[in-house]
């Protein structure tokens, strides 16, 4: 359908975020192309959600998520101290978060950098801003390209780390260095930080640069993708500024509610983060087998190159006729691998079963 | 604190939405200040919240939220038929729609025009866009300024109808009128419709006008600000459009579920509606008889001006002392005022006996 003719044209030009496919309630797939995790959320989470009454859905929320911050403060500054509640902004998942910050920081016009590959929702969020999206490809073995991305003059950074879709990661020296010498907005996304070392959060350079904001989701480590809540840690005048630019009241009574409990429950989640941490080595051991080269992962899917002889998009189909999503992304770089997400036990063996039929079929063809 | 030099200038130079006071939980006021609904939400709602699983917290929600729009379009083409899903978008509350509107249409420096007075939260969309607001004192008698609003010029004309914080209608003429001597985008905020007379809504200008984008909100006649669910309707070719900028999951798997399950129960919503329409009556009568000149409304609030002899500000914060929260608008034309929400029969009394003993204090003085 053409745009009509009083839309903006850089919306116009646009063809928008593709997210992955979401079968309907009651389909039964292996859902390993979205990376949720393979766990429901903690218990506590749902004791939470039926605790609220009518008058919490009646009266409009607490505007800034007040007890949310409070409890990811705490829990946040048991690993790096100094966090506090003025030091955090909760979002509507993590997606709000990133256009709280692109609105922010990027005036159209303006640049946005990454390096490349990384999330495809980047270059979409500059679009939607009239900004450009520069992508600088990661240096040999996924080292960060500081000077290559430094001189796209760029308005913001946007760094994934862990990195999707291919789970490396970057150490802190590199994140630092890139900080230093970058005079504007370095957003560290770290939707992935669960299933990666500790060490990998960028939360200890944050009083040193105030230019870092750092942005995590509830929706993969905490098993909340359904529920959209993120936030984000930075200075807390940098904070005051995203507070300007949200959406009066972006949380309702509901996520807000059950969003604390998820991150109150730590014994739970770091519990969840090890066994999906332990499956995703099974997954990679297996898929070596089968001839597949992993990179390297700290989150929660991997990136394989298909087997020589195999074509990354047939094994794709192949697996989703035999109702098996995983992600494949048609883009040089990516068009020989598939992502394909941590599951459950049973998940990944089903998975492993359905690669094998296929591979195996093409080796007798 | 002052702004950190990566923030945009348009954002630094703004103060943002000041949101209606939230008391804490548990605090006893009788709250009149942000237009709530004084009846609990359906209770077909906590049933469908209640029905929830783990499962549908862990995945991703639908992206487009069919559900809701399927129920919308079912419940909206009983009255102006051919409202058809597609052409509905499903929003993080209304002010989602009007940020998603806002974008889609207005580029920076670019200007969004609007009677004057009315919602405060466009001058801020404005602000957050780069463009600029543009004012236009309504007509006498608060119809539409058509002509002065063409002279803006505008990217895009915003029409709250009913107005807040009048409570004033427009007829559909003026609207319509409006809508084919305007070549952009004409946004007709429709989130106080329920209470206002039927007819009033835009909803049946839609097939002749493809630049009309009528919004919805479930926070008001539905009982559900705590919840975050609001709707545009308009052109599919329009609504494509909107589908791109919006963030991909806007809206969480529960008030997916819990929306569709308000919007269902009609008779509920109704029955709500005229007590509030009724209490409307009451409460007028009693503020005349108190002294206070009320701008006939069609809304669930009322815009009262304050007896001759009485200040709206001390008002304001006398009535606040007793417990009782109202708003005051600090701006020439409405600070003689005060908006009152409609509450219920307990809650408008207590307005009435505060009012009544603060105006006696001042005849003593």
């Amino acid at each position: 359908m053409s745009p009509p003719s009083f839309v903006r044209t850089c919306v116009a030009a646009m063809s928008g975020y593709a997210p992955g496919e979401q079968p309907g309630a009651g389909a039964r797939v292996v859902k390993l192309n979205t990376n949720e995790l393979p766990f429901p959320p903690s218990p506590k989470v749902l004791e939470a959600i039926r605790e609220l009454d009518a008058e919490a859905l009646r009266k409009y929320p607490d505007p800034t998520a007040t007890k949310f911050r409070t409890a990811a403060a705490r829990v946040l500054s048991t690993k790096v101290p100094g966090i506090r509640p003025e030091m955090i902004i909760a979002g509507n998942g993590s997606d709000d978060i990133l256009t709280i910050a692109t609105r922010t920081f990027v005036p159209p016009s303006g640049v946005i950098a990454s390096p490349d590959p990384s999330y495809s929702l980047y270059p979409v969020l500059s679009q939607i801003q009239d900004a450009r999206h520069v992508g600088v490809a990661w240096e040999g073995d996924f080292q960060l390209p500081i000077n290559a991305l430094l001189q796209t003059n760029a308005d913001a950074i946007y760094l994934a780390n862990p990195n999707a879709p291919t789970g490396t990661i970057v150490p802190l020296e590199q994140i630092a260095a890139l900080a230093s010498q970058f005079a504007k907005l370095l957003l560290v996304d770290e939707a992935y930080v669960d299933f990666a070392p500790p060490g990998t959060t960028a939360l200890s350079l944050l009083e040193a640069h105030p230019n870092i904001v750092v942005s995590r989701t509830m929706s993969k480590g905490y098993g909340l993708a359904g529920l959209r809540f993120g936030y984000a840690v930075a200075n807390e005048s940098v904070i005051e500024q995203m507070m300007k630019v949200k959406d009066s009241y972006n949380c309702d009574a509901i996520s807000i509610q059950a969003a604390t409990a998820a991150i109150g429950d730590q014994a739970y989640a770091v519990a969840c983060w090890g066994r999906v941490c332990e499956e995703r080595e099974r997954l990679v051991i297996s898929l070596d087998g089968l001839g597949f080269t992993c990179v390297p992962s700290h989150a929660n899917f991997v990136l394989a190159t298909v087997p020589s002889g195999s074509v990354a998009r047939d094994l794709y189909h192949g697996l989703k006729q035999q109702g098996i999503l995983v992600r494949f992304f048609d883009k040089i770089g990516l068009n020989d691998k598939i992502r394909i997400t941590v599951g459950s036990g049973q998940e990944n063996d089903a998975l492993i079963a359905g690669l094998t039929s296929l591979i195996e079929k093409l080796k007798a063809a």
